[in-house]
């Protein structure tokens, strides 16, 4: 398998201010090739921590990539580290800097002298043209290993991986006869992980070599099928046959492959049955809007809702009746029921979805403790409302709803 | 200082397929209480490879935080590793079955053989208690040094460091009499980084040792202001002296300090004023309503909004004259102006603030490329609308977009 270790350089990380996305974009593209990522490794902006690391991880690796301090600031100290380890100097380079003038030419400034710069590589790098910053690339390959150092700016990190690396890794990997090591993600919801592992009752005659993973999260359990094999195509099978074995048993709670989450698989549904949905919220506030509109060409079947986060806003634009707001009270199944119909009726779609709770810390109470959610559904045939509760977490309250209502209305199409 | 390094466990971090929010959460946990996170591993569930961090990390480090591998399963490597390594076994614990036996009788099961192992531990570990699970926390003193074990499940290692670690820190920083590195972040918005930079001319002896980060991101600038004193009190004042310094020269871009981001400090700003605010959204789909929700205690200024997906309903909930959505579209200035006006009027609020664009990839063209957003915004006094282009991405465009908004109507309140 081709080894490929991850640095990110930078404060900003180490201290826990910015979460380090880059590393699992990049990993999540590497793996896809079939590649073997076997360390991330986060570090500040200190000379020695980078030196130490690139030693450490050379003897581990076929690959290393580098995010972060490629800026034209006196912290960014990537090239001059990369010049100390391979012994050599930074020179201008003629295709580098005309990256640079590019970016400037398309933002209609003049190039200063500090972004001359940038132009300024190790005389073993190879620059890679950067189309979203002034911050060229490099590639470094020494003893029979590859290096690659980005920016730390995401955008421009994907950009350099998308445009350049992807392709000289998937080179390695099939020159170098490497074996590949690939992944599948099933998703599934509204079971709980202990049930749906007794239904598969997975064993090592069931794997045999492979791996199987169970990843739960609020939006329900992932299961990650794993194989090394010689091939992307041997793979595949290896991968296909576990697939099946498991689909067999557990087709119900299915929801979608790989990038397939709930939002994905229910727009597809939506389409294919040429049908249309509306939302009202209140507790997530556009959360479950905002989540279906992730997906590009949502607008195909998603009309759009009411935010109704206050009592007066569900009497006036849900035409929740206030004597049921009195009675039951806002997060009841009353006002669940006449949320998710009334929003179906007025903006004239097929399914009405609804959300209202008590997302906390404050407005809990004995009978209605902070974590209770109901969730609505109306479909062309009937309406309804499930109760939940989701814990006194704010932030996990209002994304299990959001991932509840998206499941009441998958188990809608596959029932 | 006190040097902390984290481990993070799990093939799922390595691949890529979940991003590394624990480090981030516990670095800057740590972070506050003034000891320095030197590095984040992030290492696949491999006994060699935590092995070889453990050593390599105590040649390092004061502290070593790991997280992941202390399930009950067998790819659970992490007890075992740390009986390798500091050449112990496991023993049963009874304050450890103890806390097995409270989480599973408050979920009302029983413990099964397979939860009883969740109750050996290394003999030289003392469990943590866990609130939220069942596998204990775990803590070792070594040769001076401290090893913490937590699970992988986010809330469960949240609570393991607010319950035991934090404290436990705090106290090895003021009894070793340990330097103190402190940060301070300052928000600001509505200016380039470019200028901001211009504006504070930061040189050596302005900053007299201090550090001085820009962190850009899609909703504005970050400036963080770190320091190295003898105290947490001391650190405060250096720290003050450059934020007066700061704030001088740069107060109306500046939005809050730390967690003040700019919903925080908006939602201060409405409810000082007792004012409310009502959202109308198209290609944001709700994401704006969800942010200004995130808060707690969001309900005493924000009333709710129409998320206005298609047409039909921008005509239909928000009066949206039909003649002006053909003449000039869906995305034009007179659309926003009237999204946030009527969404105002409608929900009888202080404010509109309303997002109209072309989020993409598809639905671009020569006049109105992809990206090209109006943001609207209805104050008592008057109603306008601005242009901008976020550019390709439809992710980033919509995270502009709503940050856009919440600036608009920032700057009506500090201009």
């Amino acid at each position: 398998m081709l080894k490929i270790s991850l640095i990110s350089i930078g404060d900003e990380l180490c201290i826990g201010q910015v979460i380090n996305t880059n590393a699992a974009w990049i990993a999540d593209q590497c793996t896809k090739l079939g590649a073997a990522v076997i360390t991330h490794s986060v570090i500040t902006d200190n000379k020695e921590a980078l030196l130490s690391d690139l030693q450490r991880l050379s003897k581990l690796s076929d690959v290393i990539i580098t995010t972060g301090g490629l800026g034209p600031t006196h912290d960014d100290i990537t090239k001059d580290i990369l010049c100390e380890y391979f012994d050599t100097e930074l020179v201008f380079n003629n295709e580098a800097f005309a990256n640079v003038k590019t970016i400037f030419e398309r933002l209609g400034r003049d190039v200063t002298e500090r972004n001359k710069l940038q132009a300024m590589i190790p005389k073993n790098a190879t620059p890679l043209q950067n189309e979203n910053g002034t911050a060229p690339g490099l590639h470094i390959i020494h003893d029979n290993k590859h290096y690659f150092s980005l920016p730390g700016v995401p955008h421009e990190a994907k950009g350099l991986m998308s445009d350049h690396i992807l392709d000289i890794l998937e080179n390695i990997i099939v020159h170098r006869k490497h074996s590949v090591y690939k992944y599948k993600v099933l998703h599934f919801a509204g079971v709980p992980e202990s049930s749906l592992a007794d239904i598969l009752s997975i064993n090592d005659k069931v794997l045999k070599g492979r791996t199987l993973a169970f990843l739960p999260n609020y939006k329900g359990i992932r299961l990650r099928i794993g194989v090394e094999a010689s091939s992307i195509s041997e793979a595949d099978l290896q991968i296909q046959e576990l697939e099946n074995y498991i689909l067999q048993r557990a087709s119900q709670f299915f929801i979608g492959n790989d990038s397939d989450n709930l939002s994905v698989t229910i727009g597809k549904l939506l389409k294919e049955n040429n049908q249309t949905l509306a939302v009202a919220e209140s507790c997530t506030g556009g959360m479950l809007g905002a989540y279906i509109t992730d997906i590009p060409g949502s607008s195909n079947y998603f009309e759009g809702g009411i935010i109704s986060y206050s009592n007066d806003i569900k009497s006036k634009y849900l035409d929740i009746d206030p004597s049921i707001l009195e009675q039951y009270g806002a997060v009841s199944e009353e006002t669940a029921v006449d949320m998710a119909h009334n929003v179906k009726t007025k903006f004239n779609t097929d399914f009405g979805l609804s959300i209202t709770g008590i997302a906390g810390p404050e407005g809990g109470s004995e009978e209605k403790p902070v974590g209770t959610v109901w969730v609505g559904l109306s479909t062309p045939e009937s309406t309804f409302a499930k109760k939940f509760n989701f814990g006194k977490i704010r932030e996990i309250n209002r994304e299990r709803a959001v991932g509840m209502a998206l499941i009441l209305l998958h188990k809608y199409f596959t029932a």
